[in-house]
């Protein structure tokens, strides 16, 4: 079999290796895989990521970047066959590989989706609500988000070469921001090959992605205030790089996933013969043996109520006996190798670490191979062990064997529970099986501080619940203390850490300028055409139209009443609504209103309005009496394009009444055809 | 005059100065003002800040906490004369004292009222929208936000020794999390004072606050995971804190505000003689002046047309020649003097570094004082540079003179001018000055990236616009780069750099419990009692009214447009409705349907239900069509107590139709007593 050659990718070109090369060995059988290692021009490489990719990039909208991510996620999913090729060699099963690299795929899709649907058709992007920063509104602010203008620097773990890889690329580039990928070398065939048919796919903008087949060198030394680093792997790897003077002195963004002792929680209501017992049993057995544990979200430590400390440890012994480990292409093998050698040393120490303070109730840390496998492969046998005294030992609360490896560990109650939880000094995850919203509360107050994700589990959640050790691109990724002080993915989140958050304060007439979404006070353009006879190109923000006058009699509202049923007593009966404390007397129903105001404004004849589909944000300001007259103001505020025949128009509208007055203020969405 | 022994208060109890005892001098004459000096046992104090204050804090809501600032607020604002007292001698005006005093009280006003209205009355926060992680929705996604469980430790820069002081301790203390507050020594005597206020007042719990008065010693190495740091200060001295092997190890937070070469530009619109121009010469003077230009945000670099730099150096100068510089307390005086002999030198040694790239066009660098000031005080005169070449130089972009001290730049065109303001590689304010919405929007996508804030006013945002310089509890503060990377304040954002962000994954029910907000597929409870019948303390979260059937008939339509004017052809004509993408036919008016479900589930009598005060996210499903028959649900979703009176009842609503199907849902609000 060939040995492959693995290029980098810089400025634009592919790279063959020199330097100091080095071998990669297959996890199964320890024959040479591939071969990598790159000197090179790292100066070169940043600028042309912030000279050629960034602007480049920063030239597409939001809804561009996603038509882009969703394109290269199809390309990818089309050659999925290759990659799950690829993978085996990495002791991945079929079943690991495929979290890797159709988790990979599905999280880009996720975000080309979220990208379409919560970002605008723009480069820049409104956080968070207007701020009136004066009596008047004459000043106000608002919240922006642009682009950086540096290149995001990706240092990957080996575990998950694929997923590890895409997850980090598709809110930076959806964030409009160029990224130098440097993969783990463990296992970086499978990255450069996932990486190849990306620059294949064509989809990428000149400069959008390079690539590091060896050492980073100088790279972060390069780096500035416009830069960010995304790092996954261990504490150590994470506490050199942070402590890089360039990183530092220019407080370059740093954004670290690194380890973690993930505990799960058997909550006190689920003994034995509940489903959520059942439910937990298969949980940590898969956490345990999937990717042969070597995720950052694996369950390290499993708190059980003392009493079912045994009966927990039967049942996952059971189904650990029955675990098939062997090579990975086998169609009977359960769980496959570990990365490499050097994993499987670092494991079997680790795991006698562990074994100083714990009896180990399944398997062997003594290194011998299961029955049949290679004695070149870097497999292990799933260990498990019970701790008697979890609150005097330390190694199982900090000593992460990042394989097969989990402790037992009996709690009290559930303040017992969450402190043993917490003792994991900041984790990405922790998991919690009850059915109880009370206990579920009380974790949440007592370890959510200490969590990136708390996942629970039950009879409820069982065909639809994602796993306890499944980072979603929606929901953050990522913990405080030991496992990094990160956040990763967390869907638009995601994006924002590829981006600067600016405070901006200006008129009504520039915000809307900026923002292109109108804001109260800025100008209005009336023409002799409504409105709403304007396709969606042809409307503009500003455009407006305000409706001729319409009495409110006291026959409307009892008429209103009357067909509608509507005949709460502030409408009917003049004695009690005074005693009300928000009426003068007798008023109109808000839905009156608001009908009336429809018939204010709507345009009878087909047009390009297609449908008033929605309404936001509606408040009854001051009530409105019989006798009062009422005319309605509307004005663009937002346009977004939904597809190529119509569009999304949300309108501010404003009902006033003969004074003046606003009576009601709401946001109108109607469809328009292109 | 009696010395000041500056007290530090350390796990409840007042601790006179010990150790190494530092004299602090007057600004204005240099006599001995005060002393100070701490050894202090800091395991002790963050050992109580966790243990007593942190769950003191954290069993109050945000809205108790709220209610604790506002008390606090109260208490400061009645003391303020005693505070200016003190705050001549750090060299202040009484104008200076009132940006630090007044802004600092007012700021936590701010947060008092944003606590109030913008957080739940509980102690968990929900951050962002719900995730539907599978098909059916048996499994969600919601992000929350609980209290760190450690200690904020606040390091304060001497310019702002109240403000800078109040705006840290506002968003911790409303995050539930306690503090050590560390004022700069320079002027920690008017800190000091304010501290002991609030120690006075008795609003906050034992361990909520502390104070050293000194060096912070051995502080930084007993910070962990749950721990933050919020530093405001020089560069230098963030780096060597960030370097901290402790902070670095542990992930702990640590929010840096740092150094800034502000930019100011004058938009190439703004010629001599329109109103842009005067506010702007106004702006810059006053920038200057004001604390005697010892602001993080003053405006260090004047960025100007070519052909209008002589202009503005020529009014600009005549501003600063009629600038009385003196003692603070004297009526006529516009500038006092530096904060220490210290600052002064160091803004003379700065100020030269400047003159080596740019010539003096006002005031000297050589140490005169002004005139009739004191030998012993901190004075120096306004200096105003000119640089020929901004491109070319150095200084004038990176170095900070801390003091009334700024450089013109002539400027080609916007692009040159916004490269100049990025010079700055990370600021935290740049002000534009503009009437034109095009260049606002260009220059927040050129330099949006490099700032925190971005400052536009022109002749419509006159009287109301805050200054350059303001810091705003409802915007972010601090910057990238430079700058420090971090953010303070920007409303409920400052919150939340003091709680952690958890990602929680559960069934309906489990996520009702935790969140006390009802998701849709979470259990009900339907009595006999309508809930509109019930009081606000009576109604839980989840009770449910389910109402009878109404027919919609063609007549209602037709009944209801000619009574409203809505004759949309949709509802009018089949044919034409038949053309439309989204309607089968003709169609009832949403309006309608929301009229018709008020008839149907609103209960006439009075009650406790006191208004229908608004609506939010109505969507419209599915068309109803003549001859449909509708149903309503309503949900209690969250509630919010406004006053002693009534509160704020969320009611989801789903109007569904004979055959099952949602035809519209949205969010009803209601008024409701107590």
């Amino acid at each position: 079999m060939t040995i492959l050659s693995l290029n980098s990718y810089a400025a634009g070109k592919w790279v063959a290796p020199s330097g100091r090369i080095s071998d990669l060995k297959s996890a199964v059988d320890g024959r040479v895989i591939a071969r990598l290692g790159a000197e090179l021009d790292f100066e070169r490489m940043t600028d042309h990521a912030r000279k050629v990719g960034g602007p480049a990039l920063r030239e597409l909208t939001f809804h561009q970047r996603a038509a882009m991510l969703k394109a290269l996620a199809q390309y990818l999913n089309e050659r999925r066959d290759a990659l799950y090729e690829l993978s085996y060699d990495t002791g991945a099963t079929k079943t690991d590989s495929m979290i890797d690299i159709d988790g990979g795929i599905g999280t880009m899709f996720v975000y080309a989706s979220k990208g379409r649907r919560e970002l605008p058709d723009d480069v820049i992007y409104v956080d968070g609500n207007l701020e009136q920063l004066g009596k008047t509104g004459a000043f106000l602010g608002q919240h922006v988000a642009t682009s950086l203008q540096g290149v995001a620097v990706h240092i990957n773990a080996f575990n998950f070469p694929v997923w590890g890889m895409l997850e980090k690329l598709a809110p930076t580039l959806l964030a409009g921001v160029p990224a130098i990928v440097k993969p783990a070398s463990a296992t970086a065939w499978l990255a450069e090959a996932a990486f190849r048919m990306m620059i294949e796919s064509g989809v990428l903008p000149d400069g959008a992605v390079q690539f590091v087949a060896g050492s980073t060198g100088d790279l972060l030394d390069r780096l500035g205030s416009q830069d960010v680093v995304s790092f996954t792997g261990s504490a150590a790897t994470a506490g050199m790089l942070r402590s890089n003077e360039n990183l530092l002195g220019n407080a370059v963004r740093f954004v670290a996933e690194q380890d973690s002792l993930n505990a799960t929680i058997l909550g006190p209501d689920a003994a034995p013969g509940t489903p959520e017992f059942d439910i937990f049993v298969r949980e940590v057995h898969r956490e345990m043996t999937a990717k042969a544990g070597q995720k950052c979200t694996a369950i390290r430590r499993v708190l059980v109520p003392a009493e079912h400390q045994e009966a927990v440890i039967e049942a996952i012994s059971e189904r650990l006996a029955k675990t098939v480990v062997g090579d990975p292409r086998a169609e009977a093998t359960k769980m496959g190798a570990l990365a490499s050698l050097g994993q499987r040393e670092d494991v079997l120490e680790k795991a006698r670490l562990i074994g100083s303070e714990a009896r180990l109730v399944f398997g062997s840390t003594d290194g011998s191979r299961p029955d049949g496998v290679d004695a070149e492969g870097a497999f292990v046998s799933p260990m498990l062990f019970s701790c008697d005294d979890p609150d005097r030992a330390e190694n199982v609360h900090s000593v992460e064997a990042f394989g097969p490896v989990s402790t037992v560990m009996a709690y009290r109650d559930l303040d017992h529970a969450t402190a043993l939880a917490n003792r994991g000094a900041g984790s990405l995850v922790a998991s919690v099986f009850t059915h109880d919203p009370q206990v579920a509360r009380k974790v949440v107050l007592a370890s959510g501080a200490w969590h990136g994700r708390l996942y629970f589990a039950n009879r409820d959640t069982g065909k639809e619940a994602t796993g306890h050790g499944s980072p979603l691109p929606h929901l953050v990724h990522g913990g405080p203390g030991r496992a990094g002080g990160g956040e990763e993915m967390g869907g638009i989140r995601g994006v924002m850490h590829y981006m600067q958050r600016t405070a901006i304060q200006a008129s009504p007439d520039l915000l809307t300028g900026i923002t292109r979404s109108w804001v109260k006070g800025a100008r209005t353009r009336t023409g002799d055409a409504h409105p709403f006879r304007m396709t969606f190109g042809e409307l503009e923000i500003g455009d407006a139209i305000g409706t001729p006058w319409r009495d409110v009699t006291l026959a409307d509202v009892e008429h209103f009443a009357e067909f509608t049923g509507d005949n709460f007593y502030a409408h009917m009966d003049e004695e009690a609504a005074k005693a009300n404390p928000f009426f003068p007397g007798r008023v109109a129903h808000g839905y009156l209103i608001l009908s009336f105001a429809a018939g204010l404004f709507v345009d009878p004849a087909p047009g390009p309005v297609l449908a008033n589909y929605g309404l936001d944000n509606l408040r009854f300001m001051k009530p409105v009496s019989p006798g009062d007259r009422i005319t309605v103001n509307l004005i663009v505020k937002e346009k977004t394009p939904r597809n190529a025949e119509y569009g999304e128009v949300r309108w501010v509208v404003a009902v006033t009444n003969q004074d003046g007055e606003q009576v009601a203020g709401y946001e109108l969405l109607t469809m328009n055809a292109m």
